[in-house]
């Protein structure tokens, strides 16, 4: 069944009278079709009874005609610039009274669908195809085999950055290149947290001066043409590490190794974070552990599972996510290790390699 | 008077009861804080009456601290990984009747707003920031005049990457890094459309190899640092352009032009697309201009004000915004020139200034 049937009978089941999917993930999801998130109202429509069609500004239908989305067999209606899209949706649709939104559909889209089918409750559309999304077929656990070796590679090269007398920007700069070189068609995150920075888990770059002895926690990411993301993180020291900062690495690095251990189908995803998280509070940094250990990936960066205390929901096979626990002492230093696993039949196995000691460069 | 003290005014006298500003523009605007936009809740609440908080995930807390909202004097609120922020908002807001929303927030967030605060109308805080967003500072408008700079930086640099027998994927890498060593921070779009692909206005790349005689539409932008964003589009041809080319692309800059030069303070924005259109559709390629003359541009690619047919609102000084006509021959090829001009006391003022003649490479 293709995905497009596969969501209009989910719609169906979930009584939800038509998908609405404007550019982004989900519209990927089901169609292929990478297109550009702008205030033009593109929306794939999937109505649980009828036919789908895609509303497509005019000047952006011949990329549309060329992208995976026409092999789909969906009429294409084309709007002017000024006609009202929102009204030409309604008209067609009459009058739902569930429509499922992109989860990540703008207010100034949401809204002007309230006012045009002001009948119809509001519902995110993950509630319909998160259970599609979050189990990953072959080829997208390949994607992300092959996301996963692109950031591995880029981490190889990571020791030939950094030294001392650089600044964490001029790092995340080399850092952005070379994510592109290896393949990813965007950059989207680049953390280079040195010294007391990398106590601050989502620190990105600064004009900060690496100096002899700084930890530095390397977080980096991006998407590949095939849509699928990567995300990894290593630490690596710029010299001697400072005092205590071996001992607690150490404890994570075995936390990550714990939690990574306990992937396997029907394992409750807070299990896994607790796996970690037992290991840091045991050796006294729990409250040094201040996120969860892990979120989803695939065409977002971060989605579903969310590897998280209150999260009971059991792990199944093609699950894709992240573990990575970590560990921060506020104005001292932190460190984090990251890896992507996908949950097979019998455990999990992770789509990084890179070595999880720490890095003296 | 302090962006934020006009915007909880202007909120008050537009009878909204609180702002809610999620990472983005609206966000970055009012604060300075650039803050990922991320599942996890961030959000700057203003009510009308009373101080503004900005509520923040406890691990982006000392990003959050190490930003310019720090220096606002905000109560910065953390909540933990099991907290609910929506229900913290909820309750610190009271009732408001009216609510309104940053332009992008998305569904899982405004949804998650309507249902905690189920009395409230949500409406979109452009209707509050809009005024204030769409007449730039001094200090914007050199922000702007940089992001200018740099992106023409990168045309002068177009001619050596484009050669036949090259991609436009090829070409399309070149330009991103040089977008980043011109000193972007991100690479926003690059379209690279050669031959008959420049008939598709928003083509971005393809594999699609480029021949002897092809123009080729390069349509380029990034993110400064700062925030402000460029937006530059130049036409080049790979040795001597086919039948016809040289002849609408000359109708074209003349249109381009006479836009241009119709911008002045009090001109309605329908008026400067209809500069550009009449010279078009005189020389008979009314149909063949299927789109805007533009758009806005500051902290994002895309704002207000439209230059479009049916927006009677006058441009005042302070409006920054794309002239951007084009023709397309669909399944032939087609040009687009763009600037971004800035209303001033006495007309407008380009801040592109690459050559627009068609470059022969």
């Amino acid at each position: 069944m293709s995905r497009l049937a596969a969501v209009r009978e989910a719609a169906g089941a979930a009584g939800v009278g038509a998908l609405l999917l404007t550019p982004g993930p989900d519209l990927r999801y089901v169609t292929g079709y990478d297109a550009l998130p702008l205030e033009r109202l593109t929306c794939l429509v999937v109505p649980a009874a009828g036919e789908a069609f895609l509303v497509v500004p005019r000047l952006e239908l011949p990329a549309a005609e060329h992208s995976p989305a026409a092999r789909l067999g969906l009429e294409f209606v084309a709007w002017d610039e000024t006609d009202d899209p929102y009204a030409l949706v309604a008209r067609r649709l009459g009058s739902p009274s569930v429509v499922a939104l992109a989860d990540r559909m703008w207010a100034m889209q949401s809204l002007r669908f309230r006012a045009a089918l002001p009948g119809a409750e509001q519902v995110l559309a993950g509630s319909v195809l998160g259970r599609l999304r979050v189990r990953k077929s072959p080829a997208e656990v390949a994607a992300l085999r092959e996301a996963g070796a692109a950031i591995d590679a880029v981490h190889a090269q990571v020791p030939g950055f950094l030294r001392a007398g650089r600044t964490e920007r001029e790092v995340g700069r080399d850092i952005a290149e070379a994510i592109l070189a290896a393949g990813h068609s965007t950059v989207d995150f680049v953390i280079v947290a040195s010294g007391p920075n990398g106590a601050s888990p989502h620190h990105e770059l600064s004009d900060r001066v690496i100096r002899p002895g700084d930890p530095v926690v390397v977080d980096i990411g991006g998407q590949m043409p095939s849509g699928y993301c990567s995300d990894s993180t290593r630490v690596y020291c710029v010299g001697e590490p400072p005092a205590g900062f071996a001992e607690y690495y150490e404890v994570l690095r075995r936390a990550q190794e714990a939690a990574c251990a306990a992937v396997r189908p029907g394992v409750p995803c807070e299990a896994v974070d607790a796996a970690a998280r037992d290991i840091i509070a045991e050796a006294g940094h729990g409250e040094h552990f201040i996120h969860r250990t892990g979120h989803g990936i695939g065409l977002e960066t971060h989605e579903d599972p969310y590897i998280v205390s209150g999260n009971t929901a059991p792990l199944a096979p093609g699950f894709a996510f992240s573990v990575e626990p970590g560990i921060y002492l506020p104005s001292r230093h932190g460190a984090r290790i990251e890896d992507i696993l996908v949950c097979t039949e019998t455990g999990g196995e992770r789509l990084n390699d890179r070595p999880r000691e720490l890095v003296v460069v």
